[in-house]
């Protein structure tokens, strides 16, 4: 391998000792040397393509100015485009991410958060999995900072930046009541989640507020593994066998996703067959040949706050929790204007 | 914080030397304690939550176990599947994933190589962006492991995984052709990008051996930041205003969204109006009312070809190139149907 340049070989071309190199280039002290002698340095450090030891550098401050991100799954486009989003953020404060994909299993999560621990990571940016609070607890007693996104455990004192699920919902099947539907069905990832808690509550609370009635069996959890067919299933029950509900909302883009392809599949139309509203845009469904009505989170803020926070709290900044609830956007297109049509006939 | 666990607190509580349990905990020399011993040693420092300090590992194996991947944009579904495909593989292998987004700039480029290198990652894997070639050439002669994923310089010897792409795209518009489209313009990126290049010259050695012409004015190049606008240039030219061509080929997943959306606001219906095939399946193009005929990468061999072939160079159990060449498969579906169903008739 090449021999790395050094702080030495530096010193020896411009002329000066190791320590005033090192004030310049390793120790953030530039104003113990000249303007025009710092300036010096770093352009002689910059045509040999001089690269600062981030191990050694890692070893004196204690800090690896890594993030460590985990989600439910990096292909996930949500997850795929919050990525990006804190990725662009901790590039500017001069962090990098790792990351890694916990398929919203327990046993991975766990696994996941002790491989990047030992990376010494500086803290870490989490949408945790259900029944991952001992996890989650544990980061608390070594006071490893951390930030909660998307979801987080009302019961535990954390940081978090996640959106007001309960209101998001409680606006989208109140959208759909007020275009005529009054049996409306719910398809939404298992309720230990606190996230989809939430909006299965905002959705009975809006069904209940505008006098209406929901069934039991109206509201279908659904679990990760095996979620297309269960997805599946309840379509048929709710929609294709007996007409239950005249309305679904979906309570994320990838539940969406799976739902409307059955639907398509049973050669149901959107709006007129059914109703349709769900969580988070999705490019798939730029193709969808009736445009959907869906909550539109917040990303960027959503992405950056988590950077920030989690930052703050590495550097000492922030020593109390932060939470930060955000408010989504309902964006109202055509898959629930059936009965608002037929009123205006 | 709170104090971590050392390997004196755990010799203390299994009474033995300090330098006993690091046989077992550190230095892979299990063998020099009995097996009883071992898993004693294991036990109480899995009862502790012993976390190795990563950081001191690095400092004696010079290995951080951290591979840095730059793609175009994580977010793009594309890079986002390899990502998470590229990350279990790691994890398989006891490595980590830090990821950054290029946007096909080289100077983002640059800075994310620079960034990463800094961080001591242990290898790369990249999507160069086009412009590139000097950086990559600089990894190689600071003789740090890496592998070019989906493009790579043909006039520097590198290791690199990528697919046939001339052969994909020939099979792809020699489709289009054996369906009856004697006219067919192709929609890519810039060819300063090797696998653009490849796939344009795919597309005219097709045309060229079934015995038909193509105009220059019918290969359009759009550029990555300005490509929604310019693709929906190149389609008014070539399919709505003059109808120059009967079919299009587009080189990428994020160009045939582009112009599929643009089609369907132009009122054109495939494959009545316009043939179409396209490189990737997108999640975008599950609701596309004609199904399209597509290239299919194989994005699981892409990714776990690149990982193990970084690591065993980082492990220098391969000290030469390895240059992989994977061929794609042609998923044929009703959007190049057109002529064929004239046929019929």
């Amino acid at each position: 391998m090449k021999k790395k340049v050094s702080l030495k070989d530096i010193a020896e071309i411009v002329g000066v000792s190791t320590a005033t190199i090192s004030y310049v280039l390793s120790k953030g002290e530039e104003n113990r040397v000249s303007p025009k002698m710092a300036a010096k340095i770093k352009k002689v450090a910059k045509e040999l393509n001089y690269q600062p030891n981030q191990i050694a550098k890692s070893l004196k401050s204690g800090r690896t100015f890594t993030i460590g991100l985990i989600v439910a799954d990096i292909s996930n486009p949500f997850f795929a485009n919050i990525a990006r989003i804190i990725e662009d953020e901790a590039k500017k404060r001069d962090y990098t991410v790792i990351f890694g994909s916990s398929d919203e299993s327990e046993d991975k999560s766990r696994d996941l958060i002790r491989f990047l621990s030992n990376r010494q990571v500086d803290g870490f940016i989490i949408a945790p999995t259900e029944k991952s609070i001992d996890q989650i607890e544990q980061l608390k007693a070594q006071n490893i900072p951390f930030v909660l996104i998307d979801r987080y455990f009302p019961e535990l004192e954390t940081s978090y930046v996640v959106i007001n699920n309960y209101q998001a919902a409680y606006d989208a099947v109140s959208r759909l009541i007020d275009t005529g539907h009054s049996s409306i069905g719910v398809i939404s990832y298992s309720q230990g989640l606190f996230h989809m808690r939430e909006r299965v509550r905002g959705y009975k609370r809006a069904v209940l507020d505008h006098g209406l009635n929901f069934k039991k069996t109206w509201m279908k959890e659904v679990s990760y593994a095996n979620a297309k067919k269960e997805v599946e299933a309840a379509i048929d029950q709710l929609v294709s066998k007996r007409k239950e509900v005249s309305a679904l909302f979906f309570a994320t883009n990838t539940l969406a996703v799976h739902g409307l392809k059955h639907i398509d599949r049973l050669k149901l139309k959107v709006p007129d067959d059914v109703g349709v509203v769900c969580f988070d845009q999705g490019e798939a469904f730029d193709f969808y040949y009736c445009p959907l009505t869906y909550v539109k989170q917040p990303l960027v803020e959503l992405g950056t706050a988590a950077v920030n926070i989690l930052i703050d709290q590495i550097s000492r900044k922030n020593k109390g929790y932060s939470r930060t609830s955000l408010e989504a956007e309902l964006i109202v297109r055509d898959s629930c204007t059936r009965l608002e049509k037929h009123m205006d006939v």
